[in-house]
C-alpha cells in the first residue's frame, strides 16, 4: 500500500533526514497522520482532517455505524481514544502551511515521464442517488410499447451523464459506478433502477452545474419513459486550490534536484482537501506504476518514492526555514 | 396465487362438471399437473412438460442443484418420488390434443372487454447473458476521454436491445432484465457490466435474427469502447403454434357460451410450449387484474374463472367427444 502511506512513512523520513542533516527550522514541523480517510468503515470520508478543521460537526459522529452495528465512538474507545473528540479542531494559527506527499493515482506522470506533480487544485466529488421506478411486468406478456422500464431510464441516464461531463472539457470527471435493477431478473421488466452517480470538477460552478444538468435530464427522461424519478444529493464538497507559495516551493525544489515536474490537478480525494479550508496547502505527487489505486497491485517505484521525499525535505526546508513574515 | 392453480383446479372441476351431466367421452381425459413451471428452485423451467416429451435429456437432471445444494434427485427422493425418471416420457399417441387454462398474466383482455382469449401461438424465450469488461479504474482521477467504461458499454446495449425488438413490431419484446456492474462503487468507473438479456417472438427466425443483432450490436459497441465482450445463449426454446383444430373448438365453445373471444398470442411461457412439441395444442385464456402475475396481488375474478372453467369443459367436450379419426 502506496496511497496514504507513503505520505506518513515518507513525511516521517523527509523530518529524520533534515534532522540529520543539522537542519534547524524557524518554524516547528509537524508531521500528521490522518484516521479514517478512505470511507470504507464509517460511510465517511476524511473524518480525521474534517474534524482537525471543524468542516464537520461532532455530532455527526454519533450516528456513523460501521456494517456490523458498532458506531464510531465504540470503535474509537476500542482503539484506545477515549477523549472529547471536539477538543481535536485546531486552530487557524496552528500551521503556516500544509504540505502532503502522494501517489497520483492516474498514469498522467508515468505516461509523460515526469518525476513529480506539483498540485495546483484538488477537485471534489458531489455523489448524488437517482431512482427511477416503473411498473415493472413480465418480459414476455408486456409489449414493448407499452413498458416503462426503469432499467433503461437509467442507461439512458448513465450515457447522459457521461456526455455532461464530456461537454464540459477535461477538468470534469461524472461517473455512474453504481447501477442496480429490480427485481434483477431475467424473466422481468425492471421496475426500480438505482443509480450512483459521483461528479467532480477543480471548479465548484461548473460542478454544479454539471450535477444540475444531471438532474434535468433525469426528469425529461422521466417524463419521456413515463417513470418516476428521485434526485438525492448524499455528499457535496467544495473543490480547493492550493497556495501559490507552497505549489512554488514544490517547483523551485523540484527544479533544483533537477527533477521534471508538471503543474497538475489532484482529481482525487484528499485529506488535503479540507486541510485547505483552513492552511495554505500543497501536494506532491509522484507517479504510480498504471494509475492503479486501491488494489493490490498498487506500486510506486523506489526511486520515484526518493524523488517524492527528497522534494518534500526540501519543501519543509523552504517553508519551515523562512522569516516568520505576516501570512 | 391464479397462475398454474387455475389450470390444475379448473380442469379437475371441468372434468367433475362433465361427469355429473353425465357425459360420456369417446376419447379418455387425463388432467395433468405439471412439476416446476417456475424456474425457481432448480434453474430450469418446465422440468415436468420438457421430460413427458423428450425435450430434456434424462441426465441433465444429474447436475441439477438448488441454491442450498439440494440436487434435484435429492429433492424428488425427499417428495417420495423415486423411480425411474426416464419413464415418464409419454408416447406420441397418448393424447389426441392438449388444451391448458391459463390467466393471459398481460391485460389485453381487461382493457379490451373480452371474456376469453384463444391462443394461437405461443411465443418462446432466448436467454442471453452478455458480458463487457474495461480497465475500470478511480472515478475521479481517470479522465473521461481515456476511459473504457464497461457500465456504459451495458448502457448502450440495453438501449439497442429495446431499439432491436420495436424494429420487428409487436410479437418481438426483449428485455434487459439483470444489469449489473463492478466493483459497483460509486467512485469507481464500472470494469465489469454483466447483462442478462431475454428475448421472445412467436417467429422463431425473427426471435433468432433478434438474438444475433444483439450479438452484432454488441461488438459494436465493444469496439467504439474498447472494452472485451463475451455473449452466451444459456437458453433457447422454439415458439409453438398451436394447433387449428384445438383454437376453432375453443373460439366455437366461447361463441355458443355467449362470451366474447379474441385469437391472441401467448407471450409468456407455459408447459403448453413442450406440450406442443408432440401433441396438437391449444390454450384458454381468462383476464387477470391489470396483467399482474407472480405478485401477491395476482387476482382473478371468480366470474372470469367460472368462463374460463366452463369454455375448458365445452371444449373437452368437443375434443373427446368426437370420433376417433386419423389425426
Amino acid at each position: 500500500m502506496y496511497d496514504g502511506t507513503l505520505g506518513v512513512i515518507g513525511a516521517i523520513e523527509a523530518v529524520r533526514a533534515l534532522r540529520e542533516s543539522g537542519f534547524s527550522p524557524r518554524r516547528s514541523i509537524s508531521v500528521v497522520m490522518f484516521t479514517s480517510e478512505e470511507p470504507t468503515r464509517f460511510g465517511l470520508s476524511c473524518i480525521g482532517s474534517r474534524l482537525l478543521v471543524g468542516a464537520l460537526q461532532t455530532k455527526a459522529l454519533d450516528d456513523l455505524k460501521d456494517a456490523s452495528g458498532v458506531s464510531f465512538h465504540e470503535a474509537r474507545n476500542q482503539a484506545g481514544y477515549e477523549g472529547d473528540i471536539s477538543t481535536v479542531r485546531l486552530d487557524a494559527q496552528s500551521f503556516s502551511a500544509f504540505v502532503e506527499l502522494h501517489i497520483e493515482q492516474a498514469d498522467v506522470l508515468e505516461t509523460t515521464g515526469v518525476n513529480i506533480g506539483a498540485v495546483t487544485h484538488i477537485a471534489a466529488p458531489a455523489a448524488a442517488e437517482v431512482t427511477f421506478e416503473g411498473s415493472g411486468g413480465h418480459a414476455g406478456s408486456w409489449l414493448m410499447k407499452y413498458r416503462n422500464d426503469a432499467g433503461l431510464a437509467g442507461a439512458q441516464l448513465a450515457l447522459a451523464v457521461e456526455r455532461i461531463a464530456l461537454d464540459r472539457g477535461d477538468d470534469c470527471v461524472a461517473t455512474t459506478g453504481k447501477f442496480e435493477v429490480f427485481p434483477g431478473a431475467i424473466n422481468s421488466v425492471p421496475k426500480i433502477a438505482r443509480l450512483g452517480i459521483d461528479v467532480r470538477d477543480v471548479n465548484l460552478e461548473r460542478r454544479d452545474s454539471a450535477l444540475q444538468d444531471i438532474e434535468k435530464e433525469m426528469m425529461q427522461i422521466a417524463t419521456l419513459r413515463n417513470v418516476t424519478a428521485n434526485f438525492m444529493v448524499n455528499n457535496r464538497d467544495d473543490p480547493a486550490a492550493c497556495d501559490g507559495r507552497v505549489v512554488n516551493a514544490v517547483i523551485e525544489e523540484a527544479a533544483e534536484l533537477n527533477l521534471s515536474f508538471s503543474q497538475m490537478v489532484s482529481r482525487a480525494y484528499h485529506d488535503a482537501l479540507f486541510m485547505a479550508k483552513q492552511f495554505p496547502t500543497g501536494m506532491i505527487f509522484v507517479p504510480c506504476r498504471k494509475g492503479v489505486s486501491h488494489r493490490p497491485d498498487e506500486f510506486v517505484d523506489e526511486h520515484d518514492i526518493h524523488n517524492g521525499v527528497a522534494v518534500l525535505a526540501g519543501v519543509l526546508v523552504r517553508l519551515a526555514g523562512e522569516e516568520k513574515t505576516e501570512l
